[in-house]
């Protein structure tokens, strides 16, 4: 899903700034699994994976609430991605839950 | 600034995804400048530009509170510059405005 599709305001946004590091294996599986599962969550709008040029992963989730974030934080096989991310995978990684209230563009 | 900076919580996110078209005249020098200006802007908490692979631009922007985004907005040559992105550069845009209520990170 794009993010240019039409979501009702407001919306909430998770917006996560990964700096990887050099042990990759398994993290595209992995990211792919995720993007799968994620889909099939309640409350769940949308959401894009970005690279950036100096090798970052912007990733951003779109959710009609904060309880579906909750609920998607839960889910076990979740827990386990952002254990092995933060173990092994990521260098470095921010994430930013916001309340999306305005929306401009063309 | 890095989007790493402390910040208190709540605060404001610009987030701007910006597919560019092929007349690339003077952006480079007016998103300079504009970084020189937004910066002195009062509740201005920082930011950070990206270029994604694709090619897209990913603008994030921190400010502490929807009055000074909306002083920004109201600032006469970043108006022309919106227009000139509109009309010149920007193949298509969008700007999320969102109120930032958690981080998570290490």
């Amino acid at each position: 899903m794009n993010t240019n599709s039409t979501k009702n305001l407001p919306y909430y946004m998770a917006l996560f700034i990964i700096e990887l590091g050099d042990d990759l294996d398994n993290f595209e599986e992995m990211s792919l699994k995720m993007n799968e599962l994620v889909s099939q969550q309640s409350g769940y709008l949308g959401g894009e994976d970005m690279e950036t040029t100096d090798g970052r992963i912007i990733s951003i989730c779109y959710w009609e609430n904060l309880d579906s974030i909750k609920d998607w934080r839960g889910n076990l096989e979740h827990q386990i991605a952002i254990k092995l991310g933060k173990e092994k995978w990521f260098k470095s990684y921010q994430i930013q839950i916001s309340k999306v209230e305005y929306i401009l563009g063309i």
